[in-house]
C-alpha cells in the first residue's frame, strides 16, 4: 500500500495548504510501493519550494532545516499541527514556553505561511464516512484526495509507464498516436458522431485504432503499440464508460503464441511489486472447452466449486434457474455408497450413472447439478449457477475468490461467425470482419462457414474478459470474399483497407487490453470508475460540471445542425 | 539518421513481404539513433518467427541460419534479391550452378515463403520522385514506408518516451488521463461538438485539459502530466490540425521558475542524441522586449541580422511594408565616416543621429531601416521585415537560420488583458482567465487593469511558440473578480472550478508543450503533417477514407439531430 492504514482515518474537514519552515524530528511516511517497483525513488521535490514531502521525514533528517507545503489535517490550538501531502503526514509544534506534555521529540517552527483557506468540505474524507457515488462525483476534486484514489491513480501511472518500457525500450515498439476523428465503420451503431463544419459531413469517434493499426502494418511500422483513448457510445450501463482506454498493439511477422508470450511478459514486467508476481506462461482453453467447462467464455478459474451447498441452497438454485432461464435443474446428492440421492436416479441407467461419476470425477458428499437442453444454452445456465453458487457459499465464509489470487486463461479457438441475432439465417463477425480464419479451417469457408474458428484470442482474468485480439487477414481477396459474400457488408467503406491490403500487406496480429478494467481488477475497486479520475456517472454524465449541456442555436448553425426534439416529429405529423 | 542514405534510394515498386531462411554473410545496417540514445537496443525479434531483422546482420552473425522477414526491394532475375524492413537492406543469393560474377561472399538460401502479393504501387518510394501532398494522403500507409516518415515517427516515440523517463521516474510526476467528451467552455466558439442522446445536450472536445489539471492539483495529485490529445475547430487553417497533441503539465506549491527549469531539464533529458545537446538554461526576455528588439513575441533568435542587403533589396523591402502594411520605412546606411546616406538625414539632429548610432551599436556598412509609429504596430511591422530581409538573403546563399542550431527562448512578463477586438474598451484576457496576474501587479486590478502583467511564459525556438503556461489563480475571490467583474464572463459555467479553489487549492502551475510543431522542429520537417501518422488535410479531411463522411438520417435520430443545409433556411423564409 502506498499510504499508511491510519492517514485515511485522520483526514479532517479543515484543509488549508500552508508551507513551513521547521526542525524535523518526528516524521512518519509510507512509500514501499515506489521503492520496491522502480530503480530509484522519483525526485519529489525538485522545481518547487519545499525541500521535503511530508512523509518523506526520517530520523535520519534530525537536524536539518527544511521547507513543506501541505494541507492542515488537524490542529490543536495553536500548538499543534498535522501536515498533510500526498505522500504522508508529518506532526509539527510551535514552539510553546511550557513544556509539551507529549512525545520525546518537537519540532521548532521558524516560519509559517497561509498559502489558501478552506471553506467547510462537503464530506470528511474518511475511509468510513458513507458518502454516496453521486456525491463523491460532484466534488471529485474532493474525492481525489482520498487513500484510495491516490494509491488507483498513482498505480495506474507506474503500471502504464512499466509497460511502455517493457513495449518501447526492451521489445522495439513504437508509439504511434492514431486520429480519434474519423469515418465511421460499417456497422458503427454506436459511435459518437461529430459534425463539421461541411453540411450533412460528420466525424465519427472509433471504438479503436483497429484500421489505423493494420495500415501501420501496411505501412513497414511493424511493431506498434499506443495507450488509445477509445469511444463507444451505449448509451446507460452500469460500469461502462463513454470514453475508454486500451492499450493497444499490433506487429507484423507475428502468430498467436507470438502475440500470447509478448502480452505474458508485458503483465508480468509491469505487475505491482506489493501484489504476487504472475506466473507465466497462462493456461490456454479452447471456447469449446471453456464452455463445456465453466458455461462461459469468461470463467473465473480461481476456483472449482464442487462441495459446501447446503440442501436449501438447492431450492434456491433451482428457484433462480427456474425464474431466470425457466430451466428446469436436476440436484444429485451422492452418498457414501456412491448411491444417487435425486429424482432423475430412477431415469437414469446404471451404466450410464457410473460413466456420469467417472466423467465428473465426483467424490463422496459432492452435489450435481444437471440440466438437459440445447448445449450452449444449457452450458450457460450452469455456468451462471456456478456463480451463484459462489455468491451463496461466500455469504456462509467460504473463501473461493481469494481477492489477492490473480487466475489468467488464454481462451482461443473461437467460432469466426455468429448467426445474426435478427436474422439467424445470416452471418456476423463473431468479433470483427478482419479476424482471420484458422488455418485449419479456411476451406470451410467455402463450405460451412459457420463451422470455421478463427485465430482470435481472449485473455481472461478472475472472471473477466480484460483483453482480445487475433491474427488478421492480410490477403486482400479472402478480406473481400468475407466482407462482400459471407457478411454482404457494403465494401465500398472499407475500399481504402482492402486496397492496403492488395499493396503488399505483411501477415499481422495484435491485441488491445481494456486497461481500466485490468487497473480496477488489480486495484480491487468495486468498479472502474474509481481507477479514472473524472469519470462519467452510469448515465454518461459529469456531475460535478454538468456535462453534457445545452448549447446555444448560435452555436450549431456553424455545423449545419439543428436540435430535433422528440415532441417535434410528433408536431410535425400534426403539421 | 537511423537509416542508411541509400535506403531510400533504392525503394522500388515491386514490394511483397517474403520470409527466408539464409546463411549470411553480408549485412548492412545503421541503427545510430537508437545505439546512442539508449540504455540497450531493443529487442526487435522477439515473438515473431524471424531471428533477425533485415538490417542488423553483419560478419560477426558468419556461417549462423537466420530467418528473414521483409519486403522484396530488388529483384534480378531468379538470382539475386535486396529484401527490405524498417530496419534496412540485406542482400539475398539464391544458389546456382555457376559461380557468382560479383561479390567476395555469397547468401544460400534454404527455404523461401512468399507471404503476400503486391500490386503495381500508385508511386515509386524514392526521395527524389516527386509527389503531390495530396497523393500521399491518399496513400498515407505506402508513405508510411519512406524512410523520413519512419524516421520522424520513431524519433517522435523515443522523445515521448523519454520524457515520460524524466517526468515520471525521475520526478514523480503522475500520468493522469482526463476526458475529451466534457462541456463547452466559456467563449469556447472553436470546439466541436458531440451530441448526446439527451435532446439537445452536447459534449465538446476540449481544447486542453486546462480545468481538468488545476482540479487535480486541488485533489491534491500535486505532479500531474499527460501526452494529452486536444482538439481545435478552426475551419480550413494550413499546418493546424483539428486534433493535436500536447505535453500538459502541472504541479502545485511552484513558481514560474521552477516551471522553467522543470522544460528546461525535460528537453535537455529526451533531446535525441543525433543533434547538438540542448544547453540550459535557456535565455529569458520580457514581452516588452522582445517586441521592442524582434518586433515579435517568437522571434527567431538564431541571428542578429544587420548586414548583406543589397541596395535594390532595400526597395523591396519598402514595397514589401507599403503593399502589406500601408507604412514608410526609411533606410538609412552607414558610411565610413558615420555619416547617413539617407533621405531622413536631413531631418534629424547630429545629437539624435549620433545618440542612434550609439543605441543600435551600428558598425561601418551597416543599415538601419527606421520606421515611424505606434509603438507596437512599428515594432511588429519591422519584425515581419527583419524576416523577410533573412527570406532574402537567404535566397543570396547567405546562411542566417543554421538548420542545426536549436535556439531556445523564455518570453515572460506578458500583459494578463488585451483590449477586445470587437470592442476595444472592454477586456479579453491574453492568454486565458486563470492566468496569474504578476505579484507586484496586483494593485493594478483594482486601478488599471490593462497594464497589469501577468505570470504567463512562452517557450520559443526558431522562431516558432512551442509551449506556454503560467502560475494560476489559486484564491477563489481573485478568481471571481477577474472572470466576472474585469472580463464579465458567466460564472456559471465555471462554477465547479471556483468552488474547487474555495476548497483549499494550493497554488500551482503549469505549462504545455505543443507536440507536434516541437517533433517538427526537431526533425526538420516542412510541415506538422509530416510527424503525424494520419494527418487531415489543411482543409480537415483525411483523403486516404474519405473523412468527414455523410450518415444516414437514422443514424443522426438518436441524437436529436438534423442536418439544415444551407439551403434550408432559404427554403424556411420561403415557407
Amino acid at each position: 500500500m502506498y499510504f499508511p492504514s491510519w492517514l485515511s482515518q485522520l483526514y479532517r474537514g479543515l484543509s488549508r495548504p500552508i508551507r513551513r519552515t521547521t526542525q524535523p524530528i518526528w516524521g512518519s511516511l509510507y512509500r514501499s510501493l515506489l521503492q520496491s517497483s522502480q530503480r530509484r525513488i522519483p525526485e519529489f521535490s525538485s522545481f518547487v519550494v519545499r525541500t521535503n514531502t511530508c512523509g518523506e521525514l526520517r530520523s535520519s533528517h534530525l537536524g536539518q532545516e527544511v521547507t513543506l507545503c501541505g494541507w492542515i489535517q488537524y490542529r490543536r490550538q495553536n500548538t499543534f499541527l498535522v501536515l498533510r501531502d500526498f505522500d504522508g503526514l508529518v506532526q509539527v509544534i510551535i514552539p510553546q514556553d511550557e513544556k509539551m506534555p507529549t512525545g520525546e521529540i518537537e519540532i521548532k517552527v521558524k516560519t509559517a505561511e497561509l498559502l489558501n483557506a478552506c471553506k467547510k468540505l462537503p464530506f470528511e474524507i474518511k475511509n468510513f464516512v458513507k458518502k454516496t457515488e453521486a456525491l463523491r462525483l460532484q466534488y471529485r476534486y474532493l474525492d481525489l484526495r482520498s487513500f484510495q484514489m491516490q494509491y488507483n491513480l498513482r498505480l495506474r501511472s507506474q503500471m502504464v509507464m512499466k509497460m511502455r518500457e517493457y513495449l518501447c525500450n526492451l521489445h522495439g515498439f513504437v508509439d504511434i498516436e492514431t486520429p480519434t476523428l474519423f469515418k465511421r465503420t460499417p456497422g458503427g451503431a454506436k459511435e459518437f458522431l461529430v459534425p463539421s463544419r461541411e453540411p450533412g459531413k460528420f466525424y465519427s469517434l472509433p471504438q479503436s485504432p483497429q484500421q489505423f493499426k493494420q495500415l501501420l502494418m501496411v505501412g513497414g511500422l511493424d511493431r506498434y503499440f499506443q495507450v488509445a483513448r477509445c469511444y463507444r457510445d451505449e448509451g446507460s450501463r452500469p460500469d461502462r464508460q463513454p470514453e475508454f482506454t486500451q492499450i493497444d498493439i499490433e506487429m507484423s511477422f507475428v502468430d498467436q503464441t507470438g502475440i500470447q508470450s509478448l502480452i505474458e511478459g508485458l503483465l508480468q514486467y509491469s505487475w505491482p511489486n506489493d501484489k504476487d508476481p504472475v506466473v507465466v506462461p497462462f493456461p490456454t482453453m479452447t471456447f469449446a472447452e471453456v464452455l463445456a467447462t465453466y458455461g462461459t467464455d469468461k470463467p473465473d478459474t480461481r476456483f472449482g466449486m464442487k462441495k459446501y451447498l447446503k440442501r436449501k441452497d438447492i431450492e434456491s438454485i433451482r428457484n433462480f434457474a427456474a425464474d431466470h432461464f425457466n430451466q428446469e435443474i436436476l440436484p444429485v446428492f451422492l452418498n457414501a455408497n456412491r448411491n444417487w440421492n435425486s429424482p432423475v436416479a430412477n431415469f437414469i441407467m446404471e451404466s450410464q450413472r457410473l460413466e456420469l461419476i467417472r466423467l465428473m470425477e465426483t467424490q463422496e458428499e459432492d452435489v450435481v447439478l444437471l440440466t438437459a437442453g440445447e448445449h450452449n444454452k444449457a452450458c450457460s445456465l450452469l455456468g451462471k449457477l456456478r456463480l451463484e453458487c459462489a455468491d451463496l457459499l461466500e455469504t456462509r465464509g467460504v473463501v473461493l475468490r481469494d481477492p489477492t489470487l490473480f487466475s489468467f486463461l488464454w481462451v482461443v479457438d473461437f467460432p469466426l461467425f455468429l448467426p445474426k441475432e435478427e436474422n439467424p439465417r445470416e452471418l456476423e463477425s463473431a468479433h470483427h470482419p478482419f479476424t482471420a480464419p484458422h488455418p485449419s479451417d479456411i476451406h470451410l469457408l467455402y463450405t460451412e462457414p459457420k463451422k470455421a474458428r478463427s485465430q482470435h484470442y481472449d485473455l481472461v482474468l478472475n472472471g473477466n474478459e480484460i483483453g482480445g485480439g487475433s491474427i488478421r487477414i492480410h490477403n486482400a481477396e479472402l478480406q473481400r470474399y468475407i466482407l462482400a459474400t459471407l457478411l454482404k457488408e457494403d465494401v465500398k467503406m472499407l475500399s481504402h483497407l482492402l486496397q492496403a491490403l492488395d499493396y503488399g500487406a505483411p501477415p499481422h496480429g495484435g491485441i488491445a487490453l481494456g486497461l481500466d478494467r485490468l487497473i480496477c481488477l488489480v486495484t480491487g475497486s468495486p468498479s472502474i470508475r474509481d481507477v479514472i479520475a473524472f469519470p462519467k456517472s452510469f448515465r454518461g454524465h459529469d456531475l460535478m460540471s454538468n456535462t453534457p449541456d445545452s448549447v446555444p442555436p448560435e452555436e450549431l448553425k456553424p455545423y449545419h445542425i439543428r436540435v430535433s426534439k422528440p415532441t417535434d416529429s410528433k408536431a410535425e405529423r400534426a403539421h
